[in-house]
């Protein structure tokens, strides 16, 4: 089998921790599979780097910034494969544009364009372990680029696909997919398995598992993924098209609490006020949630929407010098809200489930602000001083019965 | 005109430093000329990086060294492009690969076959300030090299000498080349100008001002090179195929003390016997320095020479199982010595210039031990504890009449 296995910074945090991760990966390689490993910067690497750069120029060029980061995992491919080298397996590192991850120039936030994986491949031809520094590329120019926060996950997703791998193992600081998070609720259960599509409403809602780029590219090409964690040798979840049923309506109940919401009170009740207002929030390369508008009466209507909490302020800016042009009478703005989801592909053929999780909500005196929902997903926005209770309530409601 | 400015680790340790660095390279950028920058790792970033390893796999293999160390550079051009951009410079950062040097294959201390600067040109174009990662390189099969410590004078010269640059400047912490060490000999002047083999044979005598291989470089392809400090801001020494007389018989006193001498006592006075001696020395990859030879007497002659004290256990481990085979009857090994000596172009048309010194080392009551001389060196052997005075005899004989 070809199985491609990512490491994140905290799994190779320190020496100790890095022999933990040559471990499981000289395991699996004992038992006969080709591997590619990618990894991504020790700890608090890419923090210190910015930090330092920080110091020197807080308005660095993003090409000069990737320049700088990218040195994070170049140090953490180097040292693991000496792990390796010192566990007696054949292995060699590879940055990323030895690696063939050729992207394009969004310096910082660069896609990936093309993996040219014959390195690889003759490097796997010679039995070798091959490790491979997530999160970097380069640009046509030449240019060391870095596919942003949580680029190691797509770099892993980006070979397996490439190459076909039978397997493509997330290794992070979990066990794997929860129904909730095991931190905050108790009975909160591991999921064995679970749709792309229900990974990826799961990744928006801020359960930060698995980053949704990489998900999303799992789906497009089929890569079977698994999320584990390197610490606890126990099966993870898996992430794949069709999953097992498992007698669930839905799988995850999940919270955000980076969550702001603006309101915009008294706009026209006229076509284009909506564009107008969502065009100038586009324009501050701000995204916006969940959308509310309300029906209209006496030729106003109220239009409401949310942003992650960080964009709160921006999204206010952008709209503030507009606000008589569209219309609006007053606006608000309220950043102490949570947004509570259940997701499951179960409820698209399980009518009242939404009713469900309202009744929860209800018995446990929640009062619901905005409702969205999509064919695998129910989301409300609450009071996040309720969010916790929420959670539990709802999560009671599906799962512990 | 077109100049390459080299910033050794020390020159660009912190934030403060890096933008002196900064500033020193926009000035000169200002006054209208291309710019080349090549820079190390900051302060101690290499030993850390080092002993990270050690921390892991003490017998890491050099290709996974040179990954984790050539990230040194990485972070350092990096850094100083940042502070040029808050400069208000346009800048661009290159890691060795990227500015075309190509190595053979001998990992930690490779060597430069070929810099293809059409990068490095494209750049000075667009009249950029180039930023180059010293000290690293890729072999032909695209893997990261370094060039040894000290690699990044030799990177500096070899963008000069492939570019013709006008001008060559090492800056380091020490103002230039001085009659003596400053911090040890009271009167050491600073030389305006030295040539090239004054300063290859001050090199080797430890004056570490210059990584030797550079200045071979620089002589090959006739690069002027000029040492300076980067911290403050006065003319230093130039490097060049001629320098100016000034006066001076002799260019500097230096001393040495990483010496060790072994001698073979009573070995047949026959052909081939140092032949032998020197094979098994050489097989062992130690570089010997001065040799002496007894005249032979009874058929038996002493065998003398000096290595660097830290081969001094290596040599005799070399040399101890065949002694026999030699013919030595006895051996003595002895560290506490030093090596002083005396360097200057002027001395090969000035007849008495070794007399002189031995003047001076016999008015301070100095014994010596061993003389070796070149064409512009005589060196001489002598106890270690007599070494700052025989340099501040000698120098004072020479400089401060």
């Amino acid at each position: 089998m070809l199985i491609v296995q990512k490491f994140g910074g905290s799994s190779v945090a320190d020496a100790q921790r890095v022999f933990n991760v040559a471990r499981i990966v000289t395991e699996t390689y004992d038992k006969g599979n080709d591997m590619v490993v990618v990894v991504s910067a020790q700890g608090d690497t890419t923090d210190d780097l910015i930090e330092k750069a920080r110091e020197i120029n807080p308005d660095a060029s993003k090409r000069e910034m990737d320049m700088l980061l990218s040195a994070g995992e170049q140090m953490s491919v180097a040292l693991l494969a000496m792990a390796i080298e010192k566990l007696g397996r054949p292995v060699v590192s590879l940055l990323g544009w030895q690696a063939g991850f050729l992207t394009n120039s969004n310096y910082s936030a660069a896609r990936i364009k093309n993996v040219n994986t014959e390195r690889i491949r003759n490097e796997l031809d010679k039995h070798r372990i091959v490790i491979v520094a997530g999160f970097q590329g380069i640009n046509r120019h030449d240019d060391v680029t870095t596919l942003g926060r949580g680029g190691s996950d797509t770099s892993a997703v980006a070979i397996a696909a490439t190459m076909r791998a039978d397997l493509c193992q997330i290794y992070t600081d979990v066990e794997g997919v929860y129904t909730a998070d095991p931190r905050k609720v108790q009975g909160a259960r591991k999921l064995t398995e679970i749709t792309y599509d229900e990974m990826l409403e799961l990744a928006t809602l801020g359960a930060q598992v698995l980053n949704n780029r990489s998900v999303d590219m799992a789906k497009k090409y089929n890569v079977e993924l698994e999320v584990l964690s390197s610490l606890k040798q126990v099966p993870g979840t898996k992430v794949k098209e069709v999953a097992k049923l498992e007698d669930m309506l839905i799988k995850s109940v999940a919270k955000d609490t980076n969550v702001a919401r603006v309101m915009l009170v008294g706009v026209p009740d006229e076509p284009g006020v909506a564009f107008r207002i969502f065009s100038l929030v586009a324009k501050a390369h701000i995204n916006v949630d969940i959308i509310l508008q309300s029906v209209g009466r006496d030729g106003t209507k109220d239009i409401a929407f949310t942003v992650s909490a960080d964009k709160g302020e921006a999204a206010l800016n952008a709209l503030r010098p507009y606000l008589e042009q569209v219309g609006a009478k007053q606006y608000s703005y309220d950043d102490s809200v949570a947004k509570v989801s259940i997701v499951g592909a179960g409820m698209e053929t399980h009518e009242g489930t939404a009713a469900l999780m309202f009744e929860a909500l209800a018995d446990a005196n929640v009062n619901i602000q905005m409702i969205a929902t999509s064919e695998i997903k129910v989301s409300v926005l609450i009071a996040r001083e309720d969010a916790d209770r929420a959670v539990a309530a709802v999560h009671k409601r599906f799962f512990e019965n």
